[in-house]
C-alpha cells in the first residue's frame, strides 16, 4: 500500500534525526529555555523581517489553537472562523472547551473575506441586544485552508486592515505554511504574514518536523503570561530542546522551504494527471493537498494500491477525495501513480 | 407608549402578589425546601400524570438551559439545537461558557425534526474520525420555537423515538409553555411534554410569574445530584419559597392555562387583523407572538404610538416585526392597536 | 419553631412588596433598562460619594460571586481567598467552574491581612518556576465575614494599599454589608468601602430585599463589557425591575441601613446574654451572626423551640452554634430566646 | 556545570533514537492506530497481569492529568489530592480550567492515607447542606509522591478499598512510575499499581522516554469515549508512532526497569554520602530524588560547579535542596559529587 492520504505519514526529515542523536546526552535546561529554542527563535525572528516578534513551541496544532485562542479572547467573547476551519470540525470542540464559541462564517473553499467579518462585527453592535450575544473578538483562518486553497497577498491585506479596524486579533493557522508559502500561485512570505497578522503559527508536523508548532506573536497584548497559558493546557513541552532542535533544523540553510516546496511540485504533478483525465477538481488547490472527483469506479481500483482520504461524496457516481503529498513523498511513488490513473 | 415587544413588560398576576404580601412574615427553610415548593412540585407532578418526575425551580430561563445541558453532557458532547434556537443565538455563549459546542441545525421556522437528528448522529458515527468531532450529546428544542411555531403531537413523538433509539435525552424549553399548549392549534396536553421528553420547562417569567422556570425531570439519569448544579451555576435561590409560591398560585385552578389562552387569543386577533390588512406573516404562528411583515411607513406610523420589536428586514420596503401579548395584555390595547392597523 | 438559622427565612420588608403592587401593571424595558433601576443606580452613585460606580443588580450571592471573579480574571489567574470564604467552601465549586483556582490563605475569624496578600503575591513572583503555578489575579474578601467579623478601617485600607501597589483588584462580598455597616464596632461608611475596593456588593437578600445584589465597579477597567458577563452567566432578570424597585426603597430615607441597625442590635443583646450565661463564643461577632459554644444538654434543650445552625465540635461536651437575626426578627422572640438562656 | 537539577536533562535512550532512525520512512495511520503503538500496548498489558485494562499515549505529565481527571469527573466533583501533590502546585491550574476543583488534604511527605480520603468522604456526605460544596469524585495520589516517598502495598491496598467502598475511582500518577517501582524500598510491582487503581499513567518523559505518558485504564466506566478526551486536550500526537515507538522499546526486555533500576542505585549512593556528612534529610526519599538539608556555605559552594534544585529555606542557616538522577546520569558525575561533598 502507497500512501496519500495525510501528510504525517513517517517520521522527520533525516536532518532532524541526525541532529537529535548528536545532542542526545547535552544536559540542558526544561520547558524551552534551552539554547536550541534561543536559535531557533532567532532565526526565526529573522525571516519575520522588521516586524517584533515573540516565538513558542508547542507541540501540536489543536493544542495551539486552543492556547492561542483561549489566551486572547476574554469570557463573552467568540473566534471568527470559516464554517469549514479546523477548529470548527476537526477539533472535539476544543474552543468550545475553553468556553468560548466558534462564530461560523459560511465558506465553500476553506476561505472567509474582509467584508464577512465586518459584516458579522457589525451585525453583532447594531443589535440592540448585543449584549445577549456572543461578542466576536477574534479572527481565525488558515493558510493554506483545509481545503487547499491560498490567500492572496491583498486578501490578507484586507483581512489584517478591517481586523485592525475593529480592534480584532487575526489569527492565521499556518498547520501547513510552508507548502503555502512555497506553492507556485503564493504570492505571501514569512515576513508578509508576520506583518499582516497578530499571531500565527508555523507548522512542524506536517512540513519536516516530528511535531511541533511554532507559535509567531507580533501583537504585544497577546505576548502578555503566553507561557501560562501553554503550560495550562499541557503545551509546555519537558525537554523543549526538541522543539527548538526540529525548528533550528528546519530554518538552517532554508531547509523548510526547499522541502515544501518539493511536496508543492509532486502535488501539482499530481493535479495536472488529474486534470488531463478529464476529472473535476473540489477546490483549485496548488499547494500539497489535491482534491480530485473520481468516478466511484476509478476511486475503488485505486484503492486497492494507494490508500487517500474520502472527503464527500458529490453524486451518486462520484466522490471527491483527498491526495496529499509531503516533504517524505517519494518521486517513485507519484511516478507510478501517475501511471495508474492514466491507465484507469 | 403601548409596549408589545415582548412578554415580560409588567410584574405578576395580582394573585401571586397577593400570596407574596400575605405569607411574607412566614419564616422558612431556604434553597427550594419550603412548604410551598412541595406543594408547587406536587401540583406540577399530578398533571404530568402517570410519568415519574422530578421537579426543581430555577430564577430564569438562560439559567435553565444551560444548567440542564451541561448537568446532561460529557465534556466532549455538544447538542444539537436549531440554528434559531435560544441557547445558539440569544444567551452570550452560555452553553459554550460551560465546554460544550451548541451543533446547530438549519431551521427556518424555529423546528427541528427527527430525520435531522438521525442525520446529524449518523454523520457524526460515520465518520471514521469522529473522535476528532464534538459528539452528540443532547438535542434541544423550544415549545413554542422562537419564531411561535409549534410542534405537533406526531412531530415531538418522532423526535422522542429517534432520540429515545439513539440515547440522547430530549430536552425542551419552555419558556412559552404556556401560550404554547394553550393555542388553538395545539394538539399537545403537559401530561404529553412529560412523557415524550427526558427534561423540559415550564416558563413563568413570560405567563404569569415575577421570574422563575419549573424544571421537570422525566428521565432518572438526569435527576442525579441536580441541585449541586443549580447552587454551582448560581440558580438556587435562597428563599426558594418564591419560586415555589408562584407555581403553587399558577397550579392552583389552571390560573396558568386560563392566562395563557386569554394571551393567544388576543394574539389570533392580531393576526387575524394583518392578515385582513394584507399583511404577510414572517411565521405562521399561533401563540402569543405574532411576526407580520409590514411596510416600512407603516411600521413607522406604528412606532408612534406602540412599541414592537424589529425582526429583520425583508427587503427595501418591508421589515418583518414582532408583536408579543401577554397575560397581563389589555384587551383595549389589542383594540386599539386593531383600529389603528386597519386605519393605515 | 422560632427559627434563628439564617438571615433569609422571610419575605421581604413591607414596602417593598407594598411598592410591587403599585407598580405592578406598569410596562418597562426588560434586563435592567428600566427607571427604577436608574433610579437605585442613582441613589447607591450618591452614597459612594465622590468615587465615580457603575452600578449592576444580580439575582443571588453565588452567582455575583462567580461572574465578577470570571470578569476580572484572565485564564491563568486565582483568586486570593481566606479559607473560609464563601467562594472556597460553599458555593459548590462555582469560581472553578468558570475556570479559576481559588487561592486560600488562612484564617480563623474570615479575615486575612495585607501582609498575607503580599507573601502570597512575592511567593508566586519570587519562584523561578512561576509560569507552572496560578497567578494571584484578585483579592476576595467578605465583610462581614462568614463568622460575623468585620474589618477596621485601617485594615481596609491596607488591603487596599497592597493590593493597588500590586495591581490586585480588590473585591468585597457584601452579601451582609448593612448588619457590618451599622455594626456598633463598624469604622467603615458606603463611601469608604467604594474608595477602598475595585468592586464590591450590598447584599439584597439578607436585608431587606425578597432577592438581589447591587454590584458596585469602581475600577474602570473591571466595567467593560460587564453587561455579557452577567447575561452570559444567568444573572440578567428579564423584569429588572424587581432588583431596581427593592433597592430604591431600600435606599429611600436609609431604610437598608435602620433595619439592619436593628437586627445588629438584637444580636448584641443575644451575645450579651450568652455572655452573661457564661458561655465562651467561637467567634467575637458584632454583627447580626452570633456564635456561642453551648454545652450539649443546653443545645439539645434549646433545640425543642428553636432553630439555629450547628457550626462546629468544640469538645465532646461543647458545640459551637449559629444565631442569625435579620431585618424581619421580631423583638418579642429574642426576649423570648433570652429568657428561655437564662433558664437553662 | 554538572546538572542534577531534574530528571529531563537529556534526550533518551540510545535504542529509543535508533529506532526511530530505523523506522523514520515507514508510513503509518495516525493518532495511536499504528503497529508500533499496538506492541506497546500488548506489553503494557501483559505486565499488568490478569487486569483487563486498556493503554493510551499522550505526550506530557500536565495534559494526562487534567484529561484523565476531567474525564472522570461531573462538573460539581472535584479530586481529593495531597496538598502537595502536582495538579495542586505546578500545574497551572489545569485542573481547574476544567472546571473541578482541586480538594486538598494535607500532607507533608506526599502521601495521603485512605482514612483521610474517607474522613473527606463523610465531611462533604454528613454536611446538611452538601450540594453546596463541591463533591469529592476522585481520588488522586501520585507514586513516587513529588517528594521522592513511596506507598507500600499495604497503603496502596488501603486506599484502593476506601475508593473502592465509596465508589471513587483511584488515579496514580505515575510520572516517575519506574523510579518508584525498582527502588529498594518497592514493595509493589506493576500488576499490583494495576490491579489496585482505576487508572494510572507510566512516565516515560523522566524515565527514558523523549516524552510520552501511557495512561493505564482499569475501570471500564472511565475507558468510554476516551480518546474524544486525549483529542480536545490537544493530546492526541498525530505521529502516534512515536509515542509507540518509544514505549514499546522501553518495554522490551525489561529496559524501562533496568535504567530506573540504576538511576534509583545511583541515587542511594548520593544519599548515604549526604547522610555520612551528617546531613539530615527533608524527606526519606529512596527513589531518584534525593532531598538533603545543606548548610548554607555548603550549597553555595557545591553551585559553584553542579546544578540542583532550591527546595525551601529550613532556617537561615540551612536551605533544603533536591538532586535528581536519572535513567542518564553518569557514573562519574555522581562519583565527582561524592568527593565533593565529603571535601566540603
Amino acid at each position: 500500500m502507497i500512501r496519500f492520504e495525510c501528510d504525517y505519514l513517517e517520521g522527520a526529515h533525516p536532518l532532524i534525526l541526525k541532529r537529535m542523536e548528536e545532542t542526545n546526552f547535552e544536559q540542558t535546561a526544561g520547558y524551552g529555555a534551552d539554547p536550541y529554542c534561543a536559535a531557533a527563535r532567532a532565526k526565526i525572528q529573522a525571516l519575520c523581517g522588521g516586524t517584533d516578534v515573540e516565538v513558542h513551541f508547542l507541540v501540536g496544532g489543536t493544542q495551539t489553537n486552543f492556547t492561542v485562542i483561549s489566551a486572547a479572547l476574554r469570557p463573552h467573547q467568540g473566534v471568527l472562523a470559516a464554517s469549514t476551519g479546523h477548529i470548527n470540525v476537526h477539533e472535539t470542540g476544543a474552543v468550545e472547551a475553553t468556553g468560548h464559541k466558534v462564530l461560523s462564517l459560511p465558506s465553500d473553499d476553506g476561505k472567509i473575506c474582509a467584508d464577512q467579518v465586518r459584516k458579522a462585527y457589525e451585525a453583532h453592535w447594531n443589535d440592540k441586544d448585543h449584549e445577549h450575544m456572543v461578542q466576536p473578538g477574534m479572527v481565525y483562518i488558515s493558510h493554506p485552508t483545509e481545503n487547499g486553497t491560498l490567500y492572496s497577498k491583498e486578501e490578507l491585506k484586507a483581512l489584517h486592515d478591517v481586523c485592525r479596524e475593529l480592534s480584532l486579533p487575526l489569527f492565521l493557522d499556518g498547520a501547513r505554511l510552508g507548502y503555502g508559502l512555497m506553492s507556485e500561485e503564493s504570492t505571501l512570505t514569512l515576513k508578509d504574514v508576520a506583518e499582516l497578522t497578530d499571531v500565527f503559527y508555523i507548522g512542524g508536523t506536517k512540513v519536516g518536523a516530528l511535531f511541533g508548532e511554532a507559535v509567531v506573536i507580533a501583537n504585544p497584548l497577546l505576548r502578555k503570561d503566553f507561557r501560562y497559558f501553554i503550560k495550562q493546557h499541557g503545551g509546555m513541552l519537558a525537554k523543549g530542546r526538541l522543539l527548538g532542535l526540529q525548528f533550528d533544523t528546519l530554518f538552517t540553510e532554508g531547509l523548510y522551504f526547499e522541502i515544501a516546496k518539493r511536496a508543492d511540485e509532486l502535488a501539482m504533478r499530481l493535479k495536472q494527471a488529474f486534470v488531463k483525465k478529464g476529472y473535476e477538481l473540489r477546490y483549485d488547490s496548488y499547494t500539497n493537498q489535491q482534491f480530485p472527483i473520481l468516478p466511484v469506479g476509478h476511486m475503488e481500483k485505486l484503492k486497492e494500491k494507494y490508500s487517500f482520504a474520502f472527503w464527500e461524496a458529490v453524486d451518486k457516481e462520484h466522490s471527491a477525495v483527498r491526495f496529499c503529498t509531503s516533504w517524505a513523498t517519494k518521486e517513485e511513488a507519484v511516478d507510478e501513480l501517475i501511471r495508474d490513473i492514466e491507465a484507469l
